[in-house]
């Protein structure tokens, strides 16, 4: 079958010290710290085989997402950007769906012809964490795309556990190309999910939201939140293009924070203006800017107020404190998109036409171009990039 | 009557801008910036009379906490260093116990004689974060001892609705003189209460916690975790005298973490040895040195931690988000003591013996050496330090 599959040398730059569990199992922890000189090829590969507790799917799209973005993207010394676990020779790609052509010997409850998509992380259900309910932080993670074969591929074998029907999808909107386009983007509508509603506990019917950064995570966010009866929503976006993505998802009022910050206002001065001084219930970031987002965020929040980060934050960011004690504020750190009944939330957003996450996508590409679609979708200038397999 | 009255000169600092709040209030709300040239004088004045909906109370006991020092100690130019609400000529103390004397006419619910203590924020009740329930937040915020006269005096005259009665505790103590020192530490201890259980949401019996700071807000904390069924209580405390309070109060392991710092370790990797490396799932701050203390107590926190900073905190503090999104942690900042219950369920865990806050008294001063006794609150080496009346 075609697979992109990205190879890369194991180089630990200068001054990396190994941890043990790198070297014992040859996943990087910090990828960009390790992964050298990487090739992303189209390449013939064997067609997986299912074992007995997995599905072998055919795979009809596969979204691009910010990390397969970092897996293109080098720096100046040819490392990868992408500092999470990471596990190569690899085929990426993870936000997919598609149709289950064979069912494992000891799969219940999935059948030949089901359409599906499949969470990212592979939490093995048995570690501490996993065994408390908190799937996202499992110790012993695999993640599909990378560390295990991902779906940028003709198939993809995973295990039932990780799947979710999108019958319901179907039903509802009648095409199943359409299903299988919505069904490719519950996954990251999914870590949006998490964030806004599981992470921080979501916020009220008629409260204000806030979003900070409108690629596919923000954009999901501002539909959940729309779905989720925020009575205002605002959205802060450097690029026009996603800004009108933003006003299409539902947001209320859509700013560049550039040009906010040329004429001397801000973000926070435009939420307390049109919020009658009042602030935003949740401030949402997924711009994986902290260090410009935060501060914005935490002079725009209500009392009460929640920050809940999702973009990727490896950094220090100074908080000033007082803030969350004078506002009775709180701030949750996201990540994942697993348990918690998230998917199966999700998929019944979709199915009952509460959230419409196809609008968000913006580019096609077939298989053969997929490097052409991750460098598309590298600009971060539109929505969604899809591949169709 | 006898009372302490702090007076000070309204002299804005160079360079601070009055709001118009506090020209047209005369209330500071940077004192720090405003008020110069303290006297803290024990003076006769009036007694108050009380209005027909307050309670004139006979004062037994006051504690002194850390605002009070804040009023005594000043800067090198001699302004106060408390930085927060404050109106002067004003009786100081807040944290108080006493006789009912004289009830007004529209009070319902109380009768001469009962023993009480009172919340020391005066919440309006009318405005809007009151009516959605955070008297803490209160727009039209009073406080007993900083903008009104408080209870470094022989009576003092306060709105009922704050008031609570310590009669249960009375009952179970046996002894008047008992119930009413435990009285006037219902206050603080409703501060630690606030953090630890209304603001984050409290822990699950068998978690483990750590209390960073020993101080009276430190020790509250450690006796309502031990109350609440931790496993393991970790206190880290620079002072020996605290740190002997800290494991009277309830604490398992008491370290310095000044010690520990230069053996080469530091509270986290104690906490991590400590705990089997799974880590505290409350971090609790009360020792207002946020940036000392919040790296580490990120670092030992367990997946879902939470950190509560209920120690002052006016600084920008910086804090590795990315460990927040990896390890589901949360931070909550806290503030005061009111509503939700609070003070009804300290009086209760007293009057069932579940926690004895009297152990934390170190000091007793009679109310003409009261300046004597905040002098020796500040040295900050001991517990609490009550003003006889």
């Amino acid at each position: 079958m075609k697979a992109l599959v990205l190879e890369a040398d194991w180089k630990p730059k200068n001054g990396y010290k190994l941890s043990p569990y790198e070297e014992k199992t040859g996943k990087a922890i910090i990828g960009s710290s390790i992964w050298k000189k990487r090739e992303l090829t189209l390449k013939e590969i064997e067609k997986p085989k299912p074992g007995k507790k997995d599905l072998l799917v055919k795979v009809e799209n596969c979204g691009i997402s910010e990390p397969d973005i970092h897996f293109y993207q080098t720096d100046r010394e040819g490392y990868i950007l992408y500092p999470g676990l990471t596990k190569f020779p690899c085929i990426i790609g993870h936000e997919f769906s598609g149709v289950v052509e064979e069912v494992g010997s000891q799969v219940n409850g999935f059948r030949e012809g089901d359409l599906v998509t499949s969470e990212e992380i592979i939490w093995c259900g048995e570690c501490t964490p996993c065994r408390n309910g908190y799937p996202n932080h499992c110790q012993r993670l695999e993640e599909i795309g990378f560390t295990v074969n991902g779906a940028l591929a003709e198939w993809i074998s995973v295990g039932s556990k990780y799947c979710w029907k999108l019958n319901e999808i179907r039903k509802s909107y009648g095409s199943k190309a359409n299903a299988l386009e919505a069904g490719a983007l519950v996954e990251p509508t999914s870590v949006a999910y998490n964030g806004v509603f599981v992470r921080s506990g979501g916020f009220k019917p008629g409260d204000f939201v806030g979003v900070w950064g409108a690629g596919p995570i923000g954009l999901a966010a501002i539909a959940l939140s729309k779905a989720a009866g925020a009575s205002k929503i605002f959205a802060f976006e450097t690029k026009k293009e996603r800004r009108e993505l933003a006003s299409q998802m539902g947001a209320d009022h859509v700013f560049d924070p550039l040009a906010l910050k040329e004429d001397g206002s801000g973000p926070c001065k435009k939420v307390l203006e049109l919020t009658n001084r009042q602030g935003i219930s949740m401030g949402i970031e997924t711009a994986g800017a902290p260090l410009q987002t935060i501060p914005e965020i935490e002079k725009s929040l209500a009392i009460n107020g929640k920050i809940v980060q999702i973009g990727r934050a490896v950094q220090r960011v100074p908080m000033y404190l007082e803030r969350y004690q004078a506002r009775r504020a709180q701030f949750y750190g996201a990540k994942g998109h697993s348990g918690h009944g998230i998917f199966q939330s999700v998929i019944r957003l979709m199915a009952s036409k509460k959230i419409d996450m196809r609008k968000i996508v913006t580019s096609r590409f077939y298989l053969d171009h997929a490097v052409e679609a991750i460098e598309k979708a590298s600009k971060r200038v539109n929505g969604k990039v899809l591949v169709k397999i």
